[in-house]
Formats: structure tokens, C-alpha cells, sequence
């Protein structure tokens, strides 16, 4: 007899949904009720008791393990979660995902996913046509950072064909060019890759933390002098920290005029293309080889969920990773072998992401999506507008997007900004704050310093959930916190 | 207002549920439904409306879109899917990867994941206890390519810390040794890696699909005396097509002499270290130096779970993936950054994979983790006993794993093996049969060529579901379908 049957496990993943539904879609969505259960790593690993043992446990005692995972877990769907750019909860995205994790399929052959292989077409079309190719290729892939890496394999084997085969050995030093801004997946890539970190040039940015494509000509002409082969530019529309959007248009000329592969980091501002009051921001975006785009951030879609796009339609994506495995990808099947998308692929399992993009999308149309991105810019200039109502808010800068960088200047700091360890004191305020909201559980959101400016706030304002209540709270909280420092 | 709130949502959610339960997990394991509704690519894109449209539908529209997504997908649980390695079901994986879903959060650092971080921890250091290390590191990566990638990136890091930085150019070539039988994703990450497919040497396997360590050995050393710097052996136990198992000792020896560092890719097999009974086909692996195993295969976790466990205790995958994003990883943080395991990956965003193989074994326990393993080897073992006693079925090989390599005979070419024309008739026998099964949709088994040997049926056997019936109407099903070829 098998250890659990069909029917004692049905009856499990029914209470488990009671308790993911009272636990993290009621309660943990509900401000009346914490967005974080802050305990000590020690304190938390007993808690949960996480040792796996011989033998197996009654069910009773599993479920009181799901409400224990659920208790201690962040509430990232709470509307006090503004830490990172995967906070909110889309209810069409999530039932998208139920189904994908129940349905347990492959993305790699059209035998074993031929609703996925067809849908993943038709979303990442859709996400084509909104940067402005009526043709082209892509593939959902684990996040933004291998979406990334994608480009940059792609951009190389486009350059180099022979690199597949007998790689870089031999090879002169190759360049890639991103910003100072830009996201540290770029620098990962380039190490994972065997281009290595230093051949990462980096191209300064304007007080606004926008690629500057002067500096950027000027970088490429001096690497080739260098005897280095630039083959790579990464543009960042949505900067991590600052939100800010590089110059397409003005990088595409330069890419055009040394024959560069244009890509473009669109994880965190792609989505503003949706809404024809904003997308603008991405202007030339059409002009790139390859655009990121991980509708998991503003979308809500749910992690992961990142597309790759690319404007290419001459197979470059299957020719740069195909490996043409006769187990999987049979000469001799049925049916269209073009609809076997694997070998576009390294990976060979690969997770169906397209779903939970394809039914929010059918629930609320592209329209919707420009509403939400529309209220998201209009949810970040009123908590902008009130910060400078409200004493000791200081922006970092005008926000182009929905980052809303800031310090808190706390009551006893004000109007001293002569003082001679002033920044120092500056940069310990954020850190004190963020662990009493955290210890608390209150709220959650980021801090970082960036340059050689200390620690300031990161506010992301996008979940369509999102109230300006939440704003207002945000800001009293942050004056609660941090008043007595 | 929102476009959807929490109430509408949920309501949605509830709906989807319910459909999910009765359409994949009821009827999608009851062997009275179809393992697949086929239907070919034009007609399922008209059936499916996947046109992404301005405006949104209606809630009962959409739940609709659910049911036919539900209708025409695979069934994977399906006691006849054994199409892939992925087969089945567990429920408490499964109610471990809603619970994921819902909670949507980031494992990369502590503050997002208190929960997660400290339970992959667990479910390494207990995967890691299996393979005989009681100290080492390890991360769960989006699928065993992934994890054969990272390993061969921190071996490479290993002998060449100035890759990271300066990448490959200037470096000897280097050379990866794996063997003919070997899976795809060794050539597939060496390529993405910079190394050159090229560079990927095949070793010759033994008549069971085994590397040959003398190969090995000799294949080594004429690379060395070619000027190529050998750095990482591959080993395979459990290799995708024959589920073979390669000698790990004898390996390790070799890996020893050469001082190179030795992966196993245990993607498929390594769960069989739960067995005490079968453990000794991976006798040895403890002295591997990194070792791939997906739970999301034998011990059906879902997709996707991955794990790359590391002998190391030198911080090597952090040192040689980190990258320092001051936004994410703050070093003025409140609790032990240790705990802050992103920068260990590749990634930026990391799906949390560990919860449902930690929900699984606190549900059956090590013990029935064995006893599934156990009884995939004996349910393996009666179906080739069960071929023996029938005409037309002629075995590859005697089965080392659970994978049962097998030819179909059809009547009309029995005791015909003299023909000229014998093998290209039997090569075209697979195709036609797998056609007849996945339009009847009664079932749904792989194939493939093998080197000189023409198309064969592989039957994977592990679901822990699985019963002698499904076997015995495995082989029904075959007879019945191939009988008039």
C-alpha cells in the first residue's frame, strides 16, 4: 500500500488551502494584523523544529506545521510590505499558479506542455508588441539575472559562433557596458560567463542615475584602443535603487555606430509600457536586440516570472543552445518539432511561467495594466507630495518612476546640517528604523547607500492594492519610529 | 478602486481551486480518464483563445479559461503518464508548493525569508548527511542543468580564483571530462560557461552505460599532453536514458591522481542514497567534491527542486558568486548576515524549492523515503519479469535503475532479425506507437535512439502511486498497439 493514498492526500491539500486562505490571504493581507513575526534565527529554527527524522508524522501535526510556515513567514502580500519589488498579490496571477503547480508539467516538448508551449508564445508576443516588434523570439527563464545572462550568451554568440564550440580560450578580451546604476546581475553574468568581472566597463550616470551615452561612446572608443572587443551594452529602463531610465535612444545610436548587441534591463520598468502616459520613459526601446522583463515585479504575476525578448528572427536562441538531445527532442515525432521550445534553453526542466501572467492578463486586458501602472505613478507623487508637507522627509531626488528614495531626518538632526559627523549619524538612522518596524512588525521597506550617499530609503509603491491610507500610515510610522533618534 | 479586492479574489481562488481538484487531481489520476486530450497545435490554439485582448472578462469566463487549461494539459499524476521523470504525485509536496505560492517570497535574505532560509539549511544538511558529508554548503538551483553549472563554475573558480574577475581570456583551455552517456546539460553549461563545448571530452561507457575510469584516466592525461588544463569530472549515477550508474570509487580514484574536482550528477539517482538496499550503487559519491540531486524527480517534489550540495567548507560558493548589491545585502544589518544565503547564487530573485521536500519527509520520514525507493527497484523488477514471460518485448539491457529499456517486436517481425531492412523497420515501430497512444491518449512512454541502437521505449518507474496493474496494462497497451506494424 502506497504511504498516502489519493484521498487522505486530497483531504491534506484541502486544509492546507483553509489555512493558506485564513493565514496568509485573510490575515496576512489585513492590517489589523502584523507584516511580520520577527523572531531570532535561534528562536525561530526551535520554534518550527525543522530536523527531518526517521519516520513520518501524523497529519494533524503536518498541518500544524503549514500554520506554523504561514505564522512566521513575511506577508509579502500585506499591503505594509514595501521592502522589495515583489511585494502585493494578484488573485488571478495566484490562481494561475495553483494550477501550474498542480498541472506539474515541463516547458521544454509540446507532447508533455502543449497548452504552455502555445500560451508562452502568445504572451511573450504580447510582451514583444509592446516594445515595438511585430516579430522575434524569447523564453521565460528563472529570474532577471539569467534572463540577463541569456542576452549576453546570445549577444557573444552572435558576435563569436565559434565560441559555443570551442569557447573563449584564444578569443581577444571581451567588453560589456552598463552603468553605474545598473543591476549586479549584469557582473554576475560576466563572471558566470568567463568574461569575467573586470571586463564589466562601467559608464557614468547623470545626477538623475541615467546612463550618459557620451561617456558611454567614450568608453567604448578607449576599450578598443585597448586591444579589447566591446560586444555588449546593458541599458537599465527601472534602475533597483533609483528607478531611473537610461536613454534608449540616444545608447541605441551609439550601439549603432560601433555594431553593438543593444540590451536592455527592463526587470523592473518594463511594465510601464502598458500605459501610454509613461511609456515614454522607454522610448527606443524597439531600437534593442534584447529586452528583460519580469512581470513578477510590477505586474504582480508572482515569482518567477521574467521574460527574455528578443527582436531576433533568425533562430539565434536555439542555434546558441541547442544540444539536440535525441531523448528529448526526437527527429521523428508527429508533430511540428518547432513547437519543442527545450532546446532554446540550458536549462532542461524548466518551470511553466507563462500561465499566471496569461490569466491576469485575461482578467484585466492590457487596459488594465495601464491603469494600474498609471495609479502606481499617481500613489508615488502623492507620498511625495505629502513627505514635503511633513518635516525631516528628505527626497534623494525627484523620482522619474515609483521609487521613492528618501532619508529620514530625525527631530534632534534638523537644521544641523553643518555638523561634522552629520552623514555618519545620517547613515546609522535607517538601519535603527528598519529593525524597530521589523522587530515590531509593522511594516517592512529597504534602505541602502548608493555612491557615496549614506543610507536612505527605498520606498516601491506599485501593488494595485495599495491605498493612500497605506501612504499616509507609511509616513507616520516612519515618524513614530524614528522619532526619538 | 481596485480592479479586483481581496473578496472577489479569493472567491476566484476558491472557484480555482475546486476545479483543480476535481479536474487534475481526481479525474486527472483516475485511470478511467485520459492521461492527454491530443489535439493538434492550430486546433488547441482555437480551442484555448490565448489572444491577449484591452479589455478584461468576466470572473465565470475566466474560470472557464481554468477548466480548459485544466482539460487539455498532460496529466503528469495520471498513473499512465511515465512519459519523463516527473510522474505523479505527492500531496504533501504539492500543499508545500501552494503554501509557497501564496507566501511569494525571495530566498535571499533573511529579513524576506526568516522561515526558508533556515529550512533549505535543513534540507541541504540533510541531502548532504545522505551523500556522507557531516559539514559543507550547498543551495537549491532552478533544475539539475543549473546545478551541473554551478558546479563547474566553482571548480573552476577553485583552480583559477582570477577567472571571476578576468574571465577565460589569457587561460589555458580547459577541459571537462563526462561520459558518451552522460546528460546533455554538461555540454549545454560548458558552452554557456565560456569553456567550449569542444572542450567537453566523452569518455567511453561499458556495455551497461557506465564510464570506464581507464578511459578516464588515459583521456585525461592525452589532454594534458595536448597543453588543455583537465579541471572537472562529471560522473552520472543514474543517467537519463539507461539509468545507469557510474563507479564512483574507481572515478574518485582517478580524480584523486589528477587532482581534478569531481561532480556527480545525481539528478535522477541520487534519491536511491534513502535505500539501504540499493545506496551501494552510489558507493563512493562522499568523496565527490559537489554532487546535483532533484528531489522533483524520483521522490516526486514537483518542479522544480534541485539540489547542489557541496563538500566544501571554505565559502567557495559565496566567494565565487557574490557579488555585494549594498541594497540588498546591507552589512549594517541587525542579525548574523551569514544568513543572507543570495549571494551564494547566480540569481537575484530565487524561488523558495525547499518547503516541499521539507513538508514530504516530515510527512513519510527518511524510512519512507527508502521504502518508495525501494518499491520503485521491486516494481521495475516486476515488469521486466512480467516482459520476459510475453513475446515481442526484447529488453535493452537488464536494469540497473528503474528505468526498463525495451524493444517492441511486432508479430509481423518476429524471428525476422536476419532482414536487411530489420533495424530501420523496428526504428520506425516507437514513433508509431507512441502516436497511437497519445491520440487515444491511454498513455503517454518515451523513446529513443542510443548510439547504434534504433528507437526504444525507456519506462521510468518510481510514482509511489504506481501499482503491478498499471504495469501489467503498460505492457497490454504496447501489444495492443503495436499489434498490426
Amino acid at each position: 500500500l502506497p504511504l498516502v493514498d489519493h484521498t487522505e492526500g486530497q483531504l491534506f491539500l484541502n486544509d492546507t488551502f483553509k489555512i493558506i486562505m485564513e493565514e496568509v490571504l485573510c490575515k496576512g493581507t489585513d492590517i489589523k494584523h502584523k507584516v511580520c513575526e520577527w523572531k531570532e534565527p535561534k528562536e525561530l529554527a526551535l520554534l518550527l523544529d525543522l530536523e527531518l527524522r526517521a519516520t513520518g508524522e501524523p497529519q494533524h501535526r503536518l498541518l500544524q506545521r503549514v500554520q506554523d510556515v504561514a505564522k512566521y513567514s513575511i506577508k509579502t502580500s500585506h499591503p505594509r510590505f514595501m521592502n522589495q519589488q515583489f511585494g502585493g498579490v494578484d488573485y488571478h496571477a495566484l490562481a494561475g499558479r495553483f494550477l501550474t503547480e498542480a498541472l506539474n508539467t515541463n516547458l521544454y516538448t509540446y507532447e508533455v506542455a502543449p497548452v504552455f508551449v502555445l500560451m508562452e508564445a502568445e504572451v511573450l508576443r504580447g510582451l514583444r508588441q509592446l516594445v515595438g516588434w511585430t516579430e522575434g523570439d524569447g523564453l521565460f527563464c528563472p529570474g532577471g539575472s539569467a534572463s540577463n545572462m541569456y542576452a549576453m550568451n546570445i549577444a557573444r554568440y552572435q558576435h563569436f559562433p565559434e565560441v559555443k564550440s570551442q569557447g573563449l580560450c584564444g578569443l581577444p578580451r571581451l567588453n560589456i557596458f552598463t552603468s553605474s546604476d545598473s543591476h549586479y546581475s549584469v557582473k554576475k553574468g560576466a563572471a558566470f560567463l568567463g568574461i569575467g568581472t573586470d571586463n564589466v566597463i562601467i559608464v557614468e550616470v547623470d545626477e538623475g542615475g541615467r546612463m550618459i551615452p557620451d561617456d558611454l561612446d567614450e568608453k567604448i572608443t578607449l576599450a578598443k584602443s585597448q586591444g579589447a572587443v566591446p560586444f555588449f551594452v546593458s541599458c537599465t529602463s527601472g534602475t533597483t535603487v533609483r528607478g531611473a531610465f537610461d536613454p534608449l535612444d540616444l545608447i541605441a545610436d551609439v550601439c549603432e555606430k560601433h555594431k553593438l548587441w543593444m540590451h536592455v534591463d527592463a526587470a523592473w520598468g518594463g511594465s510601464v509600457l502598458f500605459s501610454k502616459q509613461h511609456s515614454h520613459l522607454l522610448k527606443g526601446v524597439y531600437r534593442a536586440n534584447s529586452v528583460s522583463w519580469n512581470p513578477h515585479k510590477m505586474l504582480v504575476a508572482g515569482l518567477q516570472c521574467s521574460a527574455l525578448l528578443l527582436q531576433d528572427t533568425t533562430d539565434l536562441l536555439r542555434k546558441c543552445h541547442s544540444a539536440n538531445a535525441t531523448y528529448l527532442f526526437q527527429q521523428d515525432k508527429f508533430y511540428d518539432l518547432n513547437l519543442d521550445v527545450g532546446d532554446k534553453s540550458v536549462q532542461c526542466s524548466r518551470k511553466v511561467d507563462c500561465l499566471k501572467l496569461w490569466l491576469m492578463w485575461k482578467a484585466v486586458g492590457s487596459i488594465g495594466f495601464a491603469e494600474r501602472v498609471d495609479k502606481a505613478f499617481n500613489q508615488a507623487r502623492y507620498l511625495v507630495e505629502q513627505m514635503k508637507k511633513r518635516e525631516g522627509f528628505h527626497l534623494l531626488q525627484e523620482p522619474e518612476f515609483v521609487n521613492v528614495c528618501f532619508w529620514f531626518i530625525p527631530p534632534s538632526m534638523r537644521g544641523k546640517e553643518g555638523m561634522a559627523d552629520y552623514q555618519d549619524r545620517l547613515a546609522k538612522v535607517a538601519p535603527v528604523i528598519k529593525e524597530r518596524m521589523m522587530k515590531q512588525g509593522t511594516m517592512m521597506v529597504g534602505y541602502q547607500p548608493l555612491g557615496n550617499k549614506v543610507n536612505f530609503f527605498r520606498m516601491v509603491v506599485f501593488s494595485p492594492l495599495l491605498t493612500q491610507k497605506d501612504m499616509d500610515f507609511f509616513l507616520d510610522e516612519i515618524e513614530r519610529l524614528g522619532k526619538d533618534l
